[in-house]
Formats: C-alpha cells, structure tokens, sequence
C-alpha cells in the first residue's frame, strides 16, 4: 500500500486540499489518501506538530504531508525528513514536523530545491500544491530523497518552542493543549509523572478545583467533572455527559497546575 | 471491494477519525473506507441510528463502523452484528446499529472482548481507535464473527426508545427528526401513511398551517412552503429557495401532527 | 485509475455525500473519488462553477460530478458532457459545469434521461444519489455517453451570468469573488491585465487605499495589507498574519476597482 496522510490549516469550504490531493494521484495514482485535519486552527504550528505525532502513532508507514504555515509566502523552506521507522514528512521548516520526527526518528532531511519534483508553476501562495504535495507524491513513487535538493543538518532545524510541563516540590505545572468538540480539557501534563492519588487538587486559569482522578466516564455522576488519563496519555479534565471548557471558562494555553 | 464505512460524532478538528482509518488501514490495507459523517450531534444516538440505516440501504456489501457514544468509558460492551445481506455493524451497544441491523436481518451477535482484535493498549477514552476499528478491520480481512468474543441473543440488545409514529381518526402524530443545512423540516412520518391530498392541514410546535402536498419543489412560488415524501421516503416541510425551520421556528423533536 | 470527483452544497453533517458515494462505488468498485467540497455555500452556481475548474486544472483525467442547485426538483435536466481531454462532467443544465467544460473543451452532451442508468426510484430531491451518481459511475465503467439519452446542442445549454471584469481607461472593474477561512479577499481580476506597479491604488467598496503589489507576504510587515497575483492567477487582497476582509468590511460580490 502507499499510503499518504496530509494535514492543513486550509479550511474544507474551498478546493485546496483537494487539489493538493488530485496532485497527488496524478504523480501516484495508487496512493491510498487519509486526510488527518484541514481545520487545524490557522497557522497553528503546535497544535498541527501534535496532532500529526498523535496520528503518525497509529499510521502504516508511508508519507506524511503537513501544511500549516504561518510564514507562506516568504523565504521559509520546504523540507522532507526519511525517518528510521521508513516514513517521509513533508512540510515547510517551521516546527509542524518535528514533534513527529522525533518520535519516527530523524535519518536524513532534504530541502526542497529540485524544480524537477515540484508543479511547473509555483505561486508563493500555495506551496501545498506547487511544492508539498509533489514532493510527497514522489517519494511515495519511490523517488529517493536524496534526488528533492541538498541534505540539511538536524541542527539546522526550526524547533516549536512548545514549553513541556515541569515540576516542583509542590506541584506540576501544564497548559491547556486544546478543548474538543466535547469540551474536554486536554492538558500537556503527562499522565505519567502525576501521583496516583483518588482525587487531585489542581488550579486552572483562576479556579481551583479538587477532582475525582478516575478510569472512565461512569465512575462519577452526570453532570460530576473528573480527571482521567485519555487516549494520548494526557490528564484531561471532562465533565460527564457536559462540556467542562464552558463549566470551568478554560482556554488553550491557560496555566494548569497539578497539586501534588 | 472490501467496503468500510464509518461513522462518528468526533468532528473533524481533531485527528480522531483519521486515526481510526489508519487503525483500520494498518490492519487491512485493501480496505476502501467511505467516512458516512463525523458531525453527527454529539451522543445523539437516535440520529446516529437513522443516518446508518439511510446510508447502508445504498451501500455495497462490506463493514459499517457507528461510534456515537454517551456512555464511553463506563462498561457499556462493544457489539459485532453479521447480517442475512453480508454485511457486518460494529459499534457500542446502544441502540445506534440497530435500525441499520434491522433493516439488514440480524444472523449473529458477538461481544467484542477477545483482546488479540483490540490494540494492544485500550484506553477507556477512546474505544473507537482501540476496540471498533480493529474489530471491523478484522472483520474485513474474513476473521469470523464467532471469534471477536461470546454469542449474545438478539434480545440482549440495547434498542433505540424512539417514538414510532401514531395515528387516531382524526390526525396522524409524529416529531421533527431532523433538519439539515437548507432548512428543510424532516418529520419521522412515512409519506405512505399520509392521504394523497393536494394540500395538507399540519401543526408543527404551535403553529397551525396548510400547505401543498407535492412532488417538486416547482410547483410552488420561490418563497412558498410546500410538503413533499423526501429522498427517505418521509414527510419533509421546505421553503423553496428558502429555510423553511427558521421561518416555521421548527427544532429537532417538536411535535408534528398531519390532520386527516 | 478510475478517478472521480465529487462538488456538492449538500454539507457535512447529514449522510448525503457519503450515500452518493456508496452508490458510485457499488456500480464502480475500482472508483477512486475525491471530495472537492461539499460545503458550497447552499445554491452558489458561480462559487460552485469556479471551484470546479480550479480543481480540474490539477485534477487527473476522469469524471467529475458537481450537485449545486436552487432548482432541484424543478423539471430542470440533467447532463453529461465529454470533454477533449477525455474528462466527463455530470451535473444539471444550470451552468455548474460550464466554466470547466470550457477550460476542457466541449464535444458532445447529452441528457440523462435513460432510466437504465438511474436508480429504480428516483425522487426529485435527490437527483445527486439517483441520477447524477450513477451515470458518472457508468461512464467511469466505459458506458457510452451516448447510452445515458439524446444528445444536446452547446447552445442550449444554461451560462452562468457571470460579470466579466472589464476596462476603461482610468480602471480595471471587478468584483470580490470570494473570501476564504484567513480573510484573503479574492477578486474576479485577472493578474495579467493589472499593470506591473510598485503599488496599487484600489477602491473596494467605498474603501480606496494604495497597497503594496507584491509577489510575498514576507515583503510587508505582520499586519500590513497588501495586494499580489494569487494561486489561482487573479488579484487577491490579504493582511499579512491578519485577516483582510474583517478590517476592509470586504463582502462577497461587492465592487472592486484599480487604478490604472
């Protein structure tokens, strides 16, 4: 199977990201296409570097595509990146990749300079059609990164200065990652380095709350708030059968603090 | 063809169904996955339970995955059901397979609780990526049913509380089911019980109206309410070229009534 | 590879779309179809006629589908036409098809009246899931165009009424096309009848400013606005890492107009 994944700030009401697909099965038409999100808030580079480490997890080997680009249309460049697990990303070089690179492992990273693998005409606007997609349906094709431009060094790499949660005596501190459609409240503190208590007392924003630290939904009441460790291994605070981001007025990237 | 379809209430912000399609693609790579929607309103099983019926009557023989799910995280079992068509409905037990079941002929019931079709981790969270999806990929691939977990009765089945329809001398009752991006009132009443009049005395909430019962939207001014039997065979109150549930101030689960 | 794409205003939330692509896929199984959008605003023949071509441009041969229609139900037809590039689009007379009919070249229509090619009910709300469909399913499987019904002049079918930009010798007159998710206000003005100026002064609306004319956004400051030949070869208005059209009060279809 080539399988390709793609992942963009676009939007779904216009035709951009199946264009970028039609780029794609005109270069590779056996590819076999996921779209992993094209409503990533816009420009969102870490929610974008997340939420492609999260899926790539779960994903068949294969080619991953990212295009969510604050900078579009400057001089910022376009990279692909082999990893050792045998996937390619393709992005531009502002971070949307990285937390994904180093989880498949980093082996080798192009520029992407070749004007041989990108459409005959680039418009700055739309490097997702003219440069992304084509690079990434190359490499599906068996074209070898080597051959998309010159070999960078990891070092030179744009970073998300994504801030992980840290710990004191008395506490560990978080944000809010982001808020589903559930209004769920995922953090960025692992479930990991939390004490097993049954109840644990934390703040978010101004409010502090001591809650049930649980295994499912229905060991508190309709309408009960809870802690849980969710599917990505994150503390995320949920009201059953409610929407706790209303209940509790929390907002991505507010401060979340884990009494310990 | 190994057709899979899949259907959620996850929205399409986050990375949640395309992880499930990778779920299932890893494990079934010839798979031809058609996602039926994933904005179903949230926990709205009764929707959810029309919307699969609505789809698999028009779809190729093959595995439908419903994940719409209130009760996620409690004990709440997950069910496989093989059909007289061919097909197989995998999803919670909740009621929200079981108009599509129905209408499809249920052969057999198998709990999903064998852990060698489930990831190798479960969270309690997410049992779309790690029990549904594997369940239905392996269903695809021609593991037998009987292997996913124990036989239940079909009496054992959790079944959708909806209000059918009824009728006395002078009316026939029924409730608005759903309305969709154009305004268009779908009521739960079967057009064939309805008398082939050419315009129709309704109540819909408070308000009492006649309208033309027709076959095209035509056959009334741009502007004018109309009745019609919609594509699913149900009476459907519409503006032409206007939004007829604003206009009326209908809302899912008003009552509807057609005086004879 | 068997291509098919598929434009509709049917939205996202209902099972429509998927049901359309359950029937393709059960007369087609080797159908490899790409949704180009099925949020298009509700009836927008110009928005829907526009986006169509834009995909096709990039889209790999095959047959392309497009439902957006304010006279569904009406006893207007349906057509396919076979275009010179060996493309087919499937659709109604209202003009939909026509601007990518054009860009592919016309050679022979015809109207869907064949009931071979239909599904045994049709009903008259739903002619993408029982006529439209089907026949681009069986015309992807070989059949003849001229098997799905009489064959239909180009005169007779319906324009859109689309406004071309025009000229004289002060200005360039347009419209606003559309805006997409980032604010980028996108004019009906093609880039190459603009003259090549450092900066150009503009009227949109009742708003006139002078703009910068560049090929990046990287050229003007985080939150400077700015003009350039966008993706699609016509003159776009953004904000750099703003949003253009909240801060121009720019609307869909108001006047644009350039100093020459």
């Amino acid at each position: 199977m080539k399988f390709i994944s793609i992942l963009t700030d676009f939007g779904i009401d216009q035709e951009y990201p199946a264009v970028c697909k039609a780029v794609i099965l005109s270069i590779c038409p056996s590819a076999v296409i996921v779209d992993i999100s094209h409503t990533v808030p816009s420009y969102d580079i870490e929610e974008g570097a997340f939420m492609l480490k999260n899926f790539i997890k779960y994903a068949p080997v294969g080619v991953h595509v990212a295009v969510i680009d604050p900078g579009v249309g400057t001089q910022r460049r376009g990279i692909a990146i082999a990893t050792r697990r045998g996937d390619f990303l393709v992005g531009p070089d502002n971070g949307v990749l990285m937390e994904a690179a180093h989880f498949l492992r980093i082996e080798k990273v192009a520029v992407l300079e070749d004007k041989e693998y990108m459409l005959e005409k680039v418009y700055s606007s739309f490097h997702g059609r003219d440069i992304f997609a084509p690079a990434a349906a190359h490499l599906l094709k068996g074209v070898p990164i080597t051959a998309l431009g010159r070999m960078l060094d990891i070092k030179e790499l744009v970073h998300v200065p994504r801030l992980p949660p840290s710990e004191d005596e008395t506490a560990i501190y978080g944000t809010v990652l982001r808020i589903d459609r559930f209004g769920n409240i995922q953090t960025t503190i692992d479930a990991e380095i939390v004490p097993k208590k049954p109840a644990l007392t934390m703040r978010i924003g101004e409010k502090e709350l001591t809650l049930p630290f649980v295994k499912t939904f229905g060991e508190v009441g309709p309408g009960a708030c809870l802690v849980y460790e969710d599917s990505d291994g994150l503390i995320t605070l949920s009201q059953n059968q409610g929407d706790a981001s209303r209940l509790l007025g929390a907002e991505k990237r507010m401060e979340v603090l884990i009494f310990k």
